[in-house]
């Protein structure tokens, strides 16, 4: 079983070594991990973009992969990775499971509450461009929780330190034994 | 040819006029615009939540549609919502084409950089939490600019005055165009 490991993981200092151990977890619990950093881009291929030949290994490797799993905790905002999201609306696209964690357990509600330019009125909370903020109780915005609840896999919320919210693992491992827990009871249906 | 209207324009106050302006300009581009603001989500349909039937109704249009035209403008910090990023990796997952534009024409290591507490050491620049920052000159993180420039349409970008940053619908109207340009040439291949 391949399990893609998508999260903002790739932009640590240290993000070969993270991505060594998240495999080695995988392995402790009869995955295959696929870390995007894995993907050997030759720079030098044909004048193409390295962001281009990055996007198109990673691309492939969802494409390769039997479900993936998620970091969603909140990178430069209040709001998951980008790329990390982007990575999961394809997965769920390609009709494959999906697992998540995020190593901040609040509401996305209450990360925005906490930029301090909120205010509530006619029953909807407004940022300070008066956009609106979800209040669904769900970690981020309603697509991302509400798919993988959709799956049977809601996010999991884990508590990291503040200081190591980005290579705290404990998340992450709680999420693969969900995982497969899950797909072992699922295959043997 | 119905196209899927992806973007932080449902948070804003008057989501509704936006969604309706949003199809009228697509009408007359020879589109069909499906705003997700439409879903008429029936909040008593046997105990399932809202933001579930938000979600599948959503899903169930991003499935229908031919096409998808995202607003990538930077939401609650230097990148994307990630609700329209979420949809951007299914309709890219699904195969269909996507287009894009933001209404902040800057490369996102320059939102980032302007964050202030960024530095450059070894080569890569990183932000306060030493976590790399891409150097692409893309808009956005690098599977995003580089899915939509794989398909040829890289996103456009629309310098939107700042206190129109989310209602500004010149960088739409050149994006709905060049789609129209740009699908009306593959058709006659």
């Amino acid at each position: 079983m391949r399990v893609y490991l998508a999260g903002p993981d790739v932009f640590l200092p240290d993000a070969i070594a993270i991505g060594r151990r998240k495999k080695e977890l995988c392995a402790y619990y009869g995955f295959e991990g696929l870390f995007p950093f894995d993907n050997e881009v030759d720079a030098a291929a044909g004048g193409t973009p390295v962001d281009t030949l990055i996007y198109r290994a990673n691309a492939a490797m969802i494409r390769r992969a039997d479900c993936g799993i998620f970091n969603l905790t909140p990178f430069r905002g209040p709001s998951a990775d980008v790329g990390t999201v982007f990575e999961l609306g394809m997965l769920i696209g390609l009709g494959k499971p999906a697992f998540a964690y995020t190593n901040n357990p609040l509401d996305l509600l209450d990360r925005v509450r906490g930029l301090g330019t909120t205010e509530f009125a006619h029953g909807v909370w407004r940022d300070s461009n008066r956009m609106s903020v979800e209040n669904f109780n769900n970690t981020d915005n309603l697509m991302i929780d509400a798919a993988l609840r959709d799956q049977g896999h809601p996010i999991i919320r884990h508590a990291a330190p503040g200081d190591r919210l980005f290579d705290d693992l404990g998340g992450f491992e709680k999420c693969l034994s969900f995982a497969a827990e899950t797909l072992t009871a699922a295959a043997a249906r």
